[in-house]
């Protein structure tokens, strides 16, 4: 099936028309100038550079190592449903199950060298998942996140997470002294989530038992749309996909099961407690862990080249 | 011309094959729900709610309220050469001109709503600019930028602004008391940029006359790429575009021009000093100013839907 | 009247026995030895180093140049009595009143170093103040203040004002553009206090006309009191002083009146809302302004030698 | 010994002249006044309320657990002397050894309320320690010290370590995934600090075996200075004390022993490097741990009541 591109697409307000260019094929001075330009300046992400130690993000794989605290509860579907866009189904078991988890992180690139200054690597994150079913398979979907780092929201823009920033605070487990629970039943794990200063959420997570899982809700590949409007005011989405991902390379400490408290609220900015009300806890959860992320998978292309 | 477009392009690692979808026709399914979607989840920016409160930007147009502090210097256009793309070439005039600019913005969106939780709308950014040739308009082109909130990187994504997170500071001229420069002859203001813990650039301007403009590098409409590589590793960019952009209802104060002395190092992370270092100073300047931005136009997309 | 000081006060687990030691004479190699430290290490407040540029705050005089943000509302005059010691009394006149203000401040000292680097220079702060009577005499006393840096913290301490760190944002008023208030009848400046990632105040202010004052509540010499307790667990108070200072200096913009709203929360670690609860709002008020604080005079001290 | 207090010390500026008072018995209205006023409002540090829950420090005891990055080197011993006071003297054995300890710390007090909300209760500090000799006994002496909060702040300055903010990050140890060093021979853990965005110190520390101890620096009990100078320009010391202090229920982990890389620099505010310059390293060291501090001992008092 031929495609004809690089085609005119009309002016915009007296400027040069736009091309769209094919560049799986030569055609033209733009597409080898470009082809040239991705060889001379470097970086998965901006800014480009010659040597590409500018960009926000380097490339892929991204390693992981941390711990997890979640909460989860079961919320009206119909809340859920109304977060889903319309090609995406609820799932079709406990389809009101809502995962809001504390992550604190340390992450790296090949090489590692973002360990060895360690501002560049350790981040926090709060991030609530709900599960959809997308032509007859069931996925985790992240509906709103926060994060502690600007790396962290590029890396989430790429792979379709709608990061924002937040100041999250989460409870560790220290094995020594007095100012720790122990991994042990009773320990009490405290976290919390603000942002533009104001408080969107609290939880306490009382540790009872070690556990079979850490949790259902985030256990599937994610289902994430990518999306940018058109510079044209009104004019679209210039970039649109329907992706989907997952973790390799996972390294799992025992689960860890327990009873949660949690009080959400809303910001003039953020809808937390409208969107995604509390009907009824389902139980917390603490796990350490390490995972890779190696890219994932494009489902639908949508992108208008407006 | 016609397209053809939702073909199927190659199947990815079992899952299910990508259909590449022209939205401007109806063509089954996908499409008809996704722009319900669209109709139904509001934001324009992630994440999307059905209210639209929790979008990180609001819809254009945005005001912005500020001061600029701006410092002009020359290198080896063979530097600003090398941080364009190969289809893009210098300026034919003064190619190694470089404009390093602090501005203190106060903005917000239709209502202004953030001004009455002001730290939803407050921000400082340091930002380089140099001049640039495309197709033989002469355009300004930001080649690295730091700001300090999560909206102000979301609007300059979407822009085609390379940003990152910075610590930004700039002196304020107040009108009261001894603890300010005054604006006139001898004033002195002081700048700064951190990111990751690491001083990037530390400048003082010594304003002299009342200027006749504000500098002329960041003086014309903006080249900028937006792009986004595949969420599969190695395939490319799936979203890929060159747009231009500028202001409009420019409301300007009365430049001061004067000298200035500039420091700029690199990080681990960052390379301000070695991929643009100073080889001439021209001047600084100081500026009130608003404007307003409310979209720009494609020039070319290159996107390719992996 | 002779003092005779420099005695024994006790052993303290073993260590060596205290010495209380005056220093207005020479007795013996500690006193002169510490003279001789005092003119070898330098520095206001600590850290002292051979040359004091360490000095979290530099000797007096302090500049400042900022604006004010007021809101006065009237409390339970016993709300404020219960936060009075009990040798000062209640203000003769409107007892309950209570003033909140945000003020956005650039501060130097002699010579002004930290308005070229203006991290140093620039921070806020959100303060509450009640009016008192000590021995017949009328004054402001800050009962609760954050700040935004640690120098503004150290010169709190030293002046007895109660200083935590908060997140505090208040709008500006720009000269150009559409994202700001002007100076004007009808202007909505909005402020936020947040502490712990609490928001514990939010304020929106409309200016209605010029005004004679900025509020009656903030008029008066502030009367604080300075305490360090003993480094022994429960033996009271080594440093206990009643103190009181102004600022001189004081070049005044302006004050513009207008109503107010104000909402105030408690959080775990802070009870601005149940302390000091709004009855009746007063008015809001806005000035730009500059001042020097060079000091205060000590009322009475009743340090213990513990 | 009897010592006449409550005398009048002058007149200040017209204001009411000072007493002096001695609390411990009683001696008028102020007396019995202020007594009850402590009875009244409660907290250790400031603020004072009614209830006492906004003081920003709770009483002792206070408990702490973390982990420990301790870098020892030599500088030349001429550097401490400058930076004790001279009634203290050099250590007799290795008087140039230096500590800079990176700090990652929870904290809580009796309760452990804090570690329900962990932002009141996680902090990190970086603090640099030589050794000195008062009267015969050895001691460990903090010379600067940056933290990340303002209760670590508080609780400093009450036991004389000169604190300052700072912006501090060191590499932690999971036992999960691959962005973290493993607790074995080869480990690297970095570590950094910054205070008004100037980058003050950088530390590679590479693990190579168990060790006996966590270096010999910071082993013994602390010997400090509280001060605070009079609200008086000029007028000395109101509060003068030499302390000294250790910790309790000190729950340790196996330390590890390796080799470590620093680097100091200095900004217009800090001298970290021109103070202490490293002249040969002796070591890196590892180690989790827990403490409890319950107070301390005073040694001296020579507050001046001005």
């Amino acid at each position: 099936m031929k495609v004809i591109r690089g085609r005119m697409i009309g002016s915009h307000n007296g400027e040069a028309p736009v091309r769209r260019q094919d560049r799986s094929q030569p055609n033209g001075s733009f597409q080898s100038g470009y082809t040239a330009r991705m060889s001379a300046l470097q970086g998965f992400l901006p800014p480009l550079t010659p040597k590409g130690t500018s960009s926000l993000v380097p490339p892929m794989p991204w390693y992981y190592s941390g711990t997890l605290l979640t909460v989860e509860y079961r919320t009206d579907p119909a809340n859920v449903r109304a977060l889903l866009p319309e090609d995406i189904d609820l799932a079709p078991e406990d389809p009101g199950a809502v995962a809001l988890i504390w992550a604190d992180w340390q992450s790296c690139s090949e090489g590692g060298l973002e360990l060895l200054d360690p501002v560049r690597s350790q981040y926090l994150e709060a991030f609530v998942v709900v599960r959809c079913s997308y032509q007859g398979t069931l996925y985790s979907r992240c509906v709103a996140i926060w994060v502690t780092t600007d790396f962290a929201i590029a890396r989430g823009w790429f792979q379709g997470y709608p990061k924002k920033l937040g100041s999250i605070h989460v409870t560790r487990i220290f094995n020594h002294g007095k100012a720790t629970p122990r991994l042990e039943a009773g320990a009490k794990l405290g976290a919390s989530l603000s942002a533009y200063d104001h408080r969107l959420a609290s939880a306490v997570v009382t540790l009872r038992e070690p556990s079979d899982s850490n949790g259902f809700v985030n256990g599937h590949r994610m289902l994430h749309n990518r999306f940018m409007p058109s510079i044209t005011q009104g004019a679209g989405l210039s970039f649109d996909q329907l992706v989907t991902m997952g973790s390799t390379d996972v390294d799992l400490g025992t689960p860890w099961r327990g009873d949660a408290e949690l009080t959400l609220a809303d910001s003039p900015w953020d809808e937390l407690a409208s969107i995604l009300p509390v009907h009824e806890m389902i139980a917390g959860y603490y796990r350490e862990l390490g995972a890779t992320f190696a890219g994932g998978d494009l489902l639908v292309d949508r992108s208008q080249p407006v």
